[in-house]
């Protein structure tokens, strides 16, 4: 049976992924794969924007690939590559720079965020990444790009950029993308304060050993208020509470609900039982994904083969588009 | 004997050339070719910086690819190409986006020139220019660039951006070109006010027949202060006498020098003169470019076979760049 369109997502190479990449991103890849046709982008391109150095590009492409595999992205039904690999994505940027006012680029708010975060590295990449990002969906005739809400003033920029292109050239061969709305589950890390993050050092690894796991998960910060293993605790303000609620059962997080309140559970053992759930949960994963580890030439191939896909793809869209430019 | 190194050197697609841009740029291609591996592209993708219409483009390219090898660009020696057919220049343009600062860019004076000229279409293509114009030159592993002092800035810049792009990814993979200082001699057009330009309507095509050149010379302005035929004209501030000096023998710019002096010559005189000097002159060109015209698919061969020999260039310094960024 037909699917019903063509879903694009890109993520840049941050290595190993961690519960917070899972619950905000790959798991929802893996889910929009049952109704859509999916292209999966590794994004590589875009983190040489704000890398200071690439020497664990390579590497850190790599770790990503195999988590995604292993998480249940299927490279026969999806397409999954590596965005440097199809370089038409750098010919359809600099086209679209074309219509690109250097303004509205500049007063996005992603850009001025990223000004104030690399003051002394304020490259043309950085103000130039929208356009690319718009030409990463729409090379690829994409029908939906799902993000969050902090991402949908992005997919907005794609669909403006091509009405102006469709306007300048007086054409209309690109497809203007919709916006999916995702709810992107915020994922707090270890510190219960922050957004999980590899760079706040407060992430927890899918690819961890069940051990490293548990040792990781017993340093989370709980409700900051409950001092003593007899003060009743808050679980609507703990960490633990949430992960609880997505990694165990309905009776189990009951269960902690009440007892928590009332000092019927102390937190190293409310811990334990998160960790338990959660290596419970991956263990299907950590399979697969030591599985593949085994060969790494496989991934390569895929990626290599999600890329020729990718380019076909790309290609026919650039036929389109040189021709309604007018390229000679 | 092998030649002295590698010239580039890019032009965008106007059409039909003129005696300005002959003088000031297609009669040192030729020259260069004697003593240089030259490399000339018909840069179709900068002109998208600023063109309202891209009507013209496909047409406006062969005409001015015909004009070049009629006046003697040999496509055995040099490659001859359109930018566009070598897409490994807009991969290269983005990488080195990477490392090219966004308020060095806003700062040339050819930027803040073309935001005076087009305040309402300030793209991003416009100022991304000089950083597509770089990835130009150091595709082709180019030593030299000639270029008139106007755009000596954008050639310093190119040379920052090589040595930013080896520092910040610790190589020294590209090659630093070096400007070749060409003096450009200001061509007025047929208003003896201002260079002569397509756009200003002002200008002599190479291509018209000698009877239509006529017509066009007998147009040009001379000495505005000398109104009658007996006035004594000042040949120092007369457009007609530069041109003389360039298509005219010694001995008759010698006489006019003199002649125009003491109301010797009229100005109408003087321009038959002129006239038939400069079809003499441009009798060889205009007989190769009517045989070449004969066949347009062999100019398009030329084009293609241009790319083909760039590509290969073109792709060996990719190689290089990818492996020293280290993308995957």
């Amino acid at each position: 049976m037909s699917k019903k369109g063509r879903v694009f997502s890109g993520a840049r190479p941050t290595g190993r992924q961690h519960l917070g990449n899972y619950l905000g991103a790959m798991k929802n890849y893996v889910a929009l794969q049952k109704d859509y046709d999916c292209i999966y982008c590794i994004v590589d391109l875009h983190a040489l924007t704000t890398l200071e150095t690439t020497r664990d590009l390579k590497q850190n492409t790599f770790e990503m690939a195999l988590d995604w595999l292993a998480a249940g992205i299927d490279p026969r039904e999806s397409i999954v590559f590596i965005q440097s690999h199809v370089p038409q994505v750098t010919e359809l940027s600099l086209i679209l720079s074309m219509v690109s006012p250097l303004g509205k680029l500049t007063d996005l708010p992603t850009f001025k965020e990223k000004v104030r975060m690399q003051p002394n590295n304020v490259n043309l990449g950085l103000v130039s990444y929208p356009v690319l990002m718009t030409a990463d969906i729409v090379l690829y005739e994409t029908d939906i790009v799902p993000v969050g809400i902090d991402q949908a003033s992005h997919i907005e920029f794609a669909r403006e950029t091509v009405r102006s292109f469709h306007y300048r050239y007086n054409t209309t061969v690109l497809k203007e993308p919709e916006i999916k709305l995702t709810e992107v589950p915020k994922v707090l890390g270890t510190d219960g304060q922050q957004k999980m993050s590899k760079s706040l050092n407060n992430h927890i690894e899918l690819a961890l050993t069940p051990e490293e796991t548990t040792k990781v998960v017993m340093t989370m910060v709980t409700d900051p208020q409950r001092q003593r293993r007899t003060d009743p605790g808050n679980p609507d303000v703990c960490n633990v509470f949430s992960m609880h609620k997505v990694f165990s059962s309905p009776e189990e997080v009951e269960m902690i609900n009440t007892e928590c309140r009332r000092a019927g559970i102390g937190c190293v053992d409310c811990k334990k039982r998160f960790a338990a759930n959660l290596n419970a949960s991956l263990a299907p994963f950590r399979e697969k994904r030591a599985a593949l580890a085994q060969n790494p030439d496989e991934i390569w191939d895929i990626l290599h083969d999600g890329a020729n896909r990718a380019r076909v793809i790309a290609e026919q869209t650039m036929v389109k588009v040189r021709e309604a430019v007018g390229l000679p």
